[in-house]
């Protein structure tokens, strides 16, 4: 297969986390198209599992969806940070809850026809409790629930976030194959 | 828990699938904030399984991850088109293959903090051959895959699209459990 060949990558729009870019890309046989293209800089998610094996969920406000999710605990990079120390401190920030184990579960790209996003989520255990510490504009709610509970609001549609979808399925998978 | 207000939304660039919003969002306590946002029309996405139970997988070349890619048959809506005739439509163009009957399998937001697309995947069955019919800039080769194998591949971090995961394992999820 042949890989098309970005010939020119305009930055259009510079955002706070995310940048716009226009690809000209050239194809095989000589063509060439303008592809839209967004940049931003990576995030971290968390499959946090108690002793119990209960799940720490988050509620709180997404545009993308203008509703309340339930979701496993994620956000952006730090400048210079590594998707683990993100994924850890992340739980933290958002739960209430440090981990003492943190082993990658499953890491990919949520829009890669467009995107360059690029998602690790981790398996947290060993949870103690600290201090819940938000950013300026985060309002989240924590909600621990049960694997299989999630997985049937999985199965039945009502968890409309993608990379709680991909980390609980991933977990569950895994301790069920 | 309080909903944050959309007090502007500002059009910064219209690109050919992607328009980028700064949307200054009013929250609890009377602070705001400019959030980046991205508009997508949308996309839909087929878990195609055959006769056999082998899965309809392509293989493509994705400028996010800059590499080619194995996933799930998907593409975007065409104009006035709802999701699951958009499904139907890239099983067909993609793989060459026609199926009698598609049943919603998920639906979620690849990226819900900062884009509105937003994507429902299909179970395709009853597949019959017809012939693949590809856009001027699309490449695709099919690989037909057993769900076993691809459920391995997915636990040990070797598919690298968000959809494809959520897909494979919503519907690995609904046969096994």
């Amino acid at each position: 297969m042949f890989k098309p060949e970005c010939i020119e990558n305009r930055e259009v729009h510079k955002g706070r986390i995310l940048t716009f870019y226009k690809k000209t890309m050239k194809f095989e046989n000589g063509d060439t198209a303008e592809w839209d293209f967004i940049h931003h800089n990576g995030a971290a998610a968390v499959v946090a599992v108690d002793e119990d094996g209960k799940l720490f969920m988050v509620k709180q406000y997404r545009p993308g969806c203008d509703r309340f999710t339930l979701e496993i605990p994620a956000g952006c990079l730090n400048p210079g940070e590594d998707r683990k120390t993100a994924a850890v401190r992340e739980l933290e920030e958002e739960t209430g809850y440090r981990c003492a184990k943190a082993e990658l579960l499953n890491k990919y790209y949520p829009a890669s026809a467009y995107d360059d996003e690029y998602i690790e989520i981790y398996l947290a255990t060993g949870l103690t409790k600290t201090a819940q510490n938000l950013d300026p504009d985060e309002d989240v709610e924590v909600i621990k629930m049960d694997v299989e509970e999630l997985v049937s609001k999985i199965l039945s549609c009502e968890i409309s976030d993608g990379k709680t979808i991909a980390g609980v399925l991933t977990y569950y998978t895994r301790i069920k194959r």
